[in-house]
């Protein structure tokens, strides 16, 4: 059910606001004003350890010895909460992998940080976003 | 002069934001959603190099050779753009002094990243805020 | 070739940093500090406008009309850009999304603000990353 | 006491960290190295709720009736925790206070999280630093 409220905003404040949305083309102020409500109801989730979706992202080096072994290892520990895996062939010399891990969040930084601290491992990121289920 | 306009929300979505300002005390879900967008803007002011305020704040160790005089000096030099220093004594050895800085963003940038590179400057940070001049 | 240079440390700093990096599984602290240095050298290049890699996390509702069309067509207008996209179903009514992105560090930005932006997205992220060409 | 320890770094990794750190003016690797370890060490006392250092910056409007007395009335509740505060007048409408807050991370953040929601204060930010007790 739609719920309707109404904002009141300085003119300028609208005005500026309105410039920013504009070349990332929101249709309108609503869907703006949604999305930055969501984000900081996303934050809430992390910080007191709901069930929450990661995205684990890993630069790595593929010559590097056992590195590809240890990561399937620690994937296999939480394959509970991984959904899926993407594996590029970036360049030369790097592979980027893409994790989905959905669990609590303690669980979710828990296998980002494994991951991210293995030797070969250039560049790390967990990205921490939401099921959706309970974001309207 | 004041411009309102209505934002249509998910009931579901409304509660969890009225869950989520509650217990900051905010007034009302406007002045919720005001400091949203002011905060977005702010970040498009850092970004598009505008005149901002930076607020700079070291912990060190007053006990290093020189650190203070260096501080000093750097400061002069960004004398035009300092507008205060706040010093405080926080334990036997360290202090923690907060200097306000208003220019453009990349100068107020350059000035916090100097002196955070400092030796026997522990700990260093710069808060990216706004004059307040064009934040309705 | 690899290079050796030594790091003075306080003796409880030292300790402080072995507390935090053995529960990451850190093999040593040579790894530790790489990575470190790793990431602010990925800061710079996303500030520089360098060649980079991103990697856009999108969060949707698929009941939304017409969202997915809008989606692809976004997807196919910077297709030069996009290396894979991965889809899941994440739940009964949403899905996610993760696209992942090579180019100009503002040309990833520009699509990231566009797909996030889009009505029935209920939570977008972008993950600066490399390509780990140019990390060592 | 000081303890010394290798890192073994690739070699154009090694440059690249000396072209970051360069022009921020940091004397040597060494000290841009212990400014990172410190970095993730204060994220962590955070994280843990220790004894901790904020600092809150506020931009406000001064013509907003009762808001200077909002911001008193709560100081003095959180006094045992404030060690100063800086008040600047910013513009001709609008001022900046700095309030140095030394307490747990939960307490120092709640009461950053009362004074920015406060109905006039156009910006608000917690810095996150340290008592630099543990910081070595």
């Amino acid at each position: 059910m739609l719920k309707r409220f109404s904002i009141s905003l300085d003119e300028k404040l609208s005005d500026q606001f309105d410039n920013y949305i504009r070349p990332r083309g929101y249709s309108n102020r609503s869907e703006a004003v949604r999305d930055l409500i969501r984000k900081v109801l996303i934050n809430e989730q992390w910080e007191q350890d709901s069930e929450v979706v990661g995205v684990v992202t890993l630069v790595y080096n593929h010559h590097q010895p056992q590195l590809q072994e240890k990561i399937t290892e620690l994937q296999h520990e939480y394959h509970q909460q991984i959904t899926s895996t993407t594996h590029v062939h970036m360049a030369h010399h790097h592979c980027l992998e893409v994790t989905i891990v959905k669990g609590r969040a303690s669980q979710v930084k828990e296998l980002a940080e494994r991951l991210i601290a293995l030797r070969g491992v250039k560049d790390g990121n967990l990205t921490m976003s939401s099921t959706g289920d309970h974001l309207h």
